[in-house]
């Protein structure tokens, strides 16, 4: 019997079409013959769409999408600058949005340096760790404000927002995470000694946690620090867990060492099931390359396999993971497009 | 005529001490027989003297410093995790009351890759960049709190205040220097998509310094994409200006693709000269390898050369660099103690 997921594609603006169309092609290949098959409704949201109706994401994109099983995102945003986006804030008010509407308090980033990518470490050694950043707080709640804007009396604040609710079900999830690895470390990266009320409450969530994960060793790192040992002995990590921002900050630096952002997934979970998951490659919608076929499709294939464990279909994830590797391991210097990477992987895929 | 310095030393905890002997060998081989004498003052605070007599920075300390012309300090902090301390925060009551009582907002860290130096990058390139960082205001006001502690119900929030008064200052500050250097490049560094905010606050301030600095090409990048091109293409930068949370993570990471945080030196200045400015090495006290001879005192000589410059005395600090830099070049695999690559580079610079 074959059970049909309902995805949502949000192909988005720039490259980010490109990519989500290899990215099916994977999806397509990996899910042959299985006893899943994947019914897609395709959703035009992002700065293109703004731009046509003054629309970013209304109440009734909100609703169908959420009648949704999972969610393909490719990447939104505009030409930076462009002044006709000027009155809207394409990333808050809808990649934000859809993270906060539909609670995906799990933002689950891997870097796994993959035989034959070029690190721009000289020794990057064995890097193969996960983030779990934290989705739905911190400082990116969106409560800020500001006074006398414009004057040479202004002030402007922001506020981060972290709550026992909120940090205590993403660092058990990350301590779930690690306890099923096979280093199962755990480090939570934070500043406790600037953001002092945010921090205490971090580090005693995963002191609390860390009780029901014995076999979990925990460790803390200052946010400043913890982009050193990134570059200076990556190898050390395994599951890291930490606050939205930092979270931002980390992996873009952690997809770098890795390869390059061009192979970057992510995917911004609910474990709760309550709402639609939304798997997306870690790079925004770089309309400097859009339509030129140079954009690397690999970061959204991975995200694709990403979204094949969330659902439960290890063995497909692991058929996209295994292509995507040998297609790597056998790139060379020649310069392939976006649509020849991706049907090269697809290909592998089906083999 | 001699003119006398008044120097407020605060060698503080763990290598502190031993870094700040060796910075001091250097400053006096560095202005003997000059028109400039350093007449210095001991404070012994930090971890520490906590322990002793119970205060981390009392009313008096802070009169006394007020008093001299410029601080140098080694390191402040006892070990992680020390129950005695668990009552104090030294990083706050003492390291950050000192840079916001004595109004140091600009916190200025040069990361240079000297030739000869290791970077854990296979193509550093030439690394020649100055952080800007404001030290007053941002994420480290403490200006945060937290309501229902210890409980499932507990919310913990942190401010961020960022004021048009504080932001022009250190941007302003920023362009001059900028200008005054040969490739005349700021980057603006902020996460103006999400803190939406205080990130328009500071492209406003930006935009309206950068009229008066037409010599200046000037750039923005998001924080998580400035940690990319610091590991990708560290050479393109030449001045940044940040706020104070993305300035101490930048800084870090900084350090490390140039040598590591050994090298790290930082000055935090009030250009008003209202208050002495404060110059210090950018790691920490590293109580585990206290004592044991092996720190490198290089960030804290550095720092000296800082102090230099800043009292207008650029002869004594460019002699401080250079056997600095000649020292690196020279440094092969043989370890040398602390004390010994202070005597090698306090020679140097007297000969
Ligand atoms: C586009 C932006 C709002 C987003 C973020 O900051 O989370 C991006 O950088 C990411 O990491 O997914
Ligand atoms: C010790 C700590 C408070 C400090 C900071 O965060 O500013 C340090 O990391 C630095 O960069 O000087």
């Amino acid at each position: 019997m074959v059970s049909t997921v309902k995805l949502a594609v949000i192909p988005g603006d720039g490259i980010g079409p490109e990519v989500v169309g290899e990215a099916l092609k994977a999806l397509d290949a990996a899910t042959a013959g299985t006893e899943v098959a994947f019914e897609r409704t395709h959703f035009s949201l992002g700065a293109a769409r703004y731009l046509e109706t003054g629309d970013v994401l209304t109440d009734d994109d909100l609703d169908a999408i959420k009648g949704h099983d999972a969610i393909l995102l490719g990447a939104v945003g505009g030409v930076p600058g462009d002044p006709r986006l000027a009155g809207a804030n394409i990333e808050r008010g809808l990649l934000l949005k859809l993270r906060f509407e539909l609670d995906h308090y799990v933002n689950l980033r891997p870097s796994v340096l993959y035989p034959g990518v070029a690190s721009p470490l000289a020794n990057p050694g064995d890097v193969d760790f996960v983030v779990v950043r934290e989705g739905t707080e911190g400082p990116y709640v969106g409560n800020g404000g500001a006074i006398r804007v414009g004057t040479p009396a202004e002030v402007a604040n922001e506020v981060s927002v972290n709550t026992a609710y909120g940090v205590e079900r993403v660092v058990r999830y990350a301590f779930a995470a690690a306890s099923a690895r096979p280093k199962r470390r755990l480090t939570l990266v934070h500043k406790t000694n600037v953001l002092v009320f945010a921090g205490s409450l971090w580090k005693r969530q995963v002191d609390a946690v860390a009780a029901e994960f014995p076999d979990v060793a925990v460790d803390y790192l200052h946010v400043d620090a913890a982009t050193i040992f990134l570059v200076t002995d990556p190898a050390r990590f395994d599951v890291i867990v930490t606050d939205n921002l930092f979270g931002d900050i980390l992996t873009d630096l952690a997809g770098a060492i890795s390869g390059g952002i061009g192979l970057a997934a992510s995917g911004n979970i609910n474990p709760d099931g309550r709402f639609p998951s939304m798997f997306e490659p870690v790079h925004g919608s770089a309309p400097d390359i859009a339509g030129t076929g140079i954009a690397d499709p690999t970061a959204a294939i991975l995200s694709v396999a990403l979204l094949l464990d969330h659902l439960g279909h290890a063995g497909p994830a692991d058929r996209v993971r295994q292509a995507v590797a040998a297609d790597i391991a056998d790139r060379g210097d020649a310069r392939r497009s976006t649509s020849e990477i991706g049907d090269a992987i697809a290909a592998r895929i089906g083999a």
